[in-house]
């Protein structure tokens, strides 16, 4: 099988990085790209490590989702909806990077990002694509909402303790860190090399826009509304994300219980390992992978768990995430094309 | 005036800043440094940048003390007891940057140091030197525990909050970011460029030897006894450490009410800022310099106080903290050679 | 077909790297690695990123010769000659990525290695494997001495020019910088996080042991001996090799000529890239692949060209171009398991 | 005496630095600061690192001149003549840290950067500020152009061997590597964050502006008329430069004598330290400082000097010059106000 895959906004990075992935996979190949600010432009110009290795040139984007079998939206907010209505109408598989049917409530959406529902009918087919959580929900759907970076590494930390009902779902403070290409690939001061080296520092301080996705994943783990605090920062490096997270433990619960329940959730996962107790989550060691590193840390002096987790903001935060995604909707191994190994620096 | 300062363990990063700090100060001139692995040799052997500018030879530390007015212990934990109380019958001055005394209850420091206290009379006569929170009690004395440099960014950005009741006492999460220069000098494969680099993650989670030191310091913010959960990360940068807190807000607190607290508090002092609303903390504002930045977050859905507070590691959670308690030991003015103007980049 | 392949030293960077490799290579499979220093440990204990993807341990050297086709040898200099010669007797093949059987003549060896050849036939049977220029003597071979990373990016560089007589072969100058894994797992001040990150130098100026690899490849593009000058210099990132080279241009010489010869020289190889006028080699655009990129710059002002060649010095400077150089002993297709696109960030 | 200094283009990175050293200087005192793009804006709202410390506002330039003893600008070239006329009939100090006066001769300003000079009289007053090889000519100057950060890096490192006669004036090469902000504070993918780090390239290759300074103070050295190939790189730390220069010896020219040259030229200098044999310059050695590193390499295979030079390129490179340039313009010690020790760390 060789799946037509169409890359919608491939100059960004996510778009890039999606890129890189489907030339790898021995079932998908691309079909077409298209970029708004680089129409005819090979992609190789943009970012010139793929010379020659993808010369591929961005057309128009409406010519694309025709010749697809899935086409890939990496646009801002807001822009993804016309194109997901047109490949429904198609019958195409959809795969939305950005925001636009990641939150099933219109109220939140509209608190949040300032606008409401366009089609309200289209919504109701849109699924959340986190394998690992809503594996059976994803499967036979054509349009699937891939998850933001910091929920996947947010809610893969703390689903199988608020699941097993092992923390309080209130009072839950979610500390992430992540690296500069999280900001995209547009030019702003803070990103600016000599701004944002040797710094460091929270932003959007309980006001990211992904917070009502991470509560919306850790309310369905805790059968019951949650609202928590989460803070950004900017890390200096270019991939990864780790969240430290802060729960109070229910009264009596053991360390023992809460490696069963993760391993019980994660033990036959392909990209999710539990790290053994005494190690911790570090980046570093899933970076260009579809991997999420988890460490469980009892705080027995305050009755406190930590979890740190940790992903590649750019693959299992983003492109790998809609590759798995892809995988599952045409019914292959989750898998393929993603079985990368961590380089070790 | 000009007081003559001492440095042992000057090798050592702490050492070496304070070296560099008191070359700069107006009324104090270095009369001797001494360190055990280097003794025999030039400090700028060792630091290659002091070449021609200070390149006074390590001594041995035992006729340190005779010539000095006040001398610096930049030492591993359990050696500075011993030079302590040789001071103290010399009656010199004795800034202590290590851990021996900054636990006043023994049996915290056995539990988290695992050794007792060898003279416990000597003990009772020293004070923590923090200046902005204990200036009334350092006055006067001569033997100065200097802070941690992860307690000086936990206990100036939480006591505010603390000592007016703004914020319970319970459940508080510390969620530090340090940068490298805090392993200090020492080789190590977590300190190796290639290991450290491009990485992060927590380390010694709610096990930091710093956790009792802070919990002291806010037990007397609050009145009352405190336990927190701390967690500190490494943070591939040189300098500084950002940490970010989370407090539950009593009912009713306004954020006008938190704001004037912290304004009460460091106003009027030089080497503490309070940020304006809207901006947070980032340790490239403070890099190289005393200052602390503080800055103050409501999140009201959650009711959370979320405190920013960051310091450059080496200077006011070192080397320039200890100055500063010099400065105030020997009644000369606190910002006496500590004026500096962190570099905008 | 699956190769059998052993990996000793496999503990260290280039080790890592390569098992890394081979675990994504199509036709091969680690038969079994070794390490002195962390015997009867798994490699993921030693480079956690591998946990669960790699979790071999690590074993004596002794018996990994009879069960492999091909043995790796990832050692200090010196010790890779007498497990060279049981491979040989055994029949197997043997990739050395150390130094032992770079030189051919053994003056130059002795001179800059303080050592001899200690079994002068075994030397003879060695082949350079450089395969874009030594790609028929490098066939059949089974004793293959993989070359250093700074020779590679720079004999890349210079070849063309030097054969077909466009510079001149004396006064040559090649200014490398090399990002920190060239120096190694092992521990040293120069690469402790600190005294790295923000810094920059050079290091062994004119008297680094890479030397007389680059000269002996250059002398063989020349057909004259070539002396030339070579400064590396430690760069503060994780990966990838540029070298700027210096060289004056032969009367008369065009541009067009240059590209001609880079072209017919490189045209059809897999692994290098002559970039278009204009652009300039950037390490950012080969790291985690075999890429060689190559910029050709005329200064007519003073009659020299300047090359700019990068390599991964992880990839094509060790483990890639050691399973390139497998696979042309196997007569494999030599881009198998390497066809690797760069990330864009 | 407090001299009353003007900064104009306040807000960039130059004028930044400049304020940081004026703030710290015992004989000036910042009468007004300007800038086009922050006009009414405080320097502390473009750099809150000043917070506190410099909340000067940002005034029309106009006024700025006449309330001053001495005016820096710090201007995109070809926006500084104006500014010095109106400076020169007030009989103020006019520093540039621009390249409007830099080159003595017309023809090459036109060649490199597309004009000519507007008013050639004024010209014929400006000096070039390099204290150490033009001090003479400096004193009792009113315009003087200081350096650009290449060419002083260069300049200093090869003036004493080209002075004596030690290395040949024709075929030299300069290889230099600078930190980020040299390419200043506006924005560009170039030194957008994941674009910068973990990468390294030359840029301008043999093209670069600064190429007429090197060799005009070069020719000045030589006696007779240089041409050089000039090669800049992007080096991901936020500040400092290297250069690594190559030039052929004069046939029979020993190690001392090379040692002596430089010791003769540089001995007394309080800036200049020519490191003994043995040591590599490092940026990291003279980071914040005033300073300028040299280290001697002699490579007799090849009969080749290597010489590397390193300075702040904000500081020694820019800002802090233009403040020696001041303090010798108004008879104070060379060294007052840069009395800095760079920080081993």
């Amino acid at each position: 099988m060789s799946i037509k895959a169409g890359v919608v906004g491939a100059t960004g990075y996510a778009g890039a990085e999606l890129v890189r992935l489907l030339l790898a996979h021995p079932q998908a190949e691309i079909a077409g790209i298209s970029s708004v600010s680089f129409e005819g432009k090979a992609l190789s110009e943009v970012y010139p490590s793929y010379q020659g290795l993808c010369d591929l040139v961005c057309e128009n984007q409406s010519a694309l989702a025709e010749k697809c079998d899935v086409v890939f939206a990496c646009l801002p907010h807001g822009l993804s909806e016309n194109l997901a209505k047109e490949c429904h109408d198609l019958g195409k598989v959809f795969i939305d990077l950005g925001a636009d049917f990641r939150l099933r409530a219109e109220e939140e959406y509209e608190e949040w990002y300032g606008a409401g529902f366009k089609d309200k009918a289209l919504h109701g087919e849109a699924v959340y694509g986190l394998p690992e959580l809503y594996r059976n929900e994803i499967k036979g759907k054509k349009l699937i909402a891939n998850p933001g970076c910091y929920p996947t590494s947010a809610a893969l930390g703390l689903w199988p303790a608020l699941k097993q009902g092992l923390i309080q779902p209130q009072g839950l403070v979610i500390d992430s860190k992540s690296g500069v290409t999280g900001a995209g690939r547009g030019l702003s001061q803070t990103t600016h090399f000599p701004d944002c080296n040797e710094a460091f520092s929270p932003y959007k301080v309980a006001a990211h826009r992904h917070t009502p996705e991470i509560e919306q994943t850790l309310s369905d783990a805790a059968g019951t509304p949650v609202k928590l605090t989460f803070v950004p920062h900017l890390l200096p490096v270019n991939r990864g994300i780790v969240s430290t997270m802060y729960a109070r433990l229910c009264p009596g619960v053991l360390e023992e219980q809460l490696r069963d329940a993760y391993q019980a959730a994660y033990g036959h996962e392909p990209f999710v390992r539990v790290l053994p107790k005494g190690e911790t989550a570090n980046l570093r060691n899933v970076k260009f992978t579809n991997l999420c590193d988890i460490s469980l840390h009892m705080d027995e002096r305050t009755g406190t768990l930590v979890v740190a987790s940790t992903i590649d903001n750019m693959v299992k935060g983003a492109a790998g995430q809609a590759v798995q995604n892809m995988n599952l909707a045409f019914g292959l191994s989750e898998t393929e094309g993603l079985q990368l190994v961590p380089p070790a620096f």
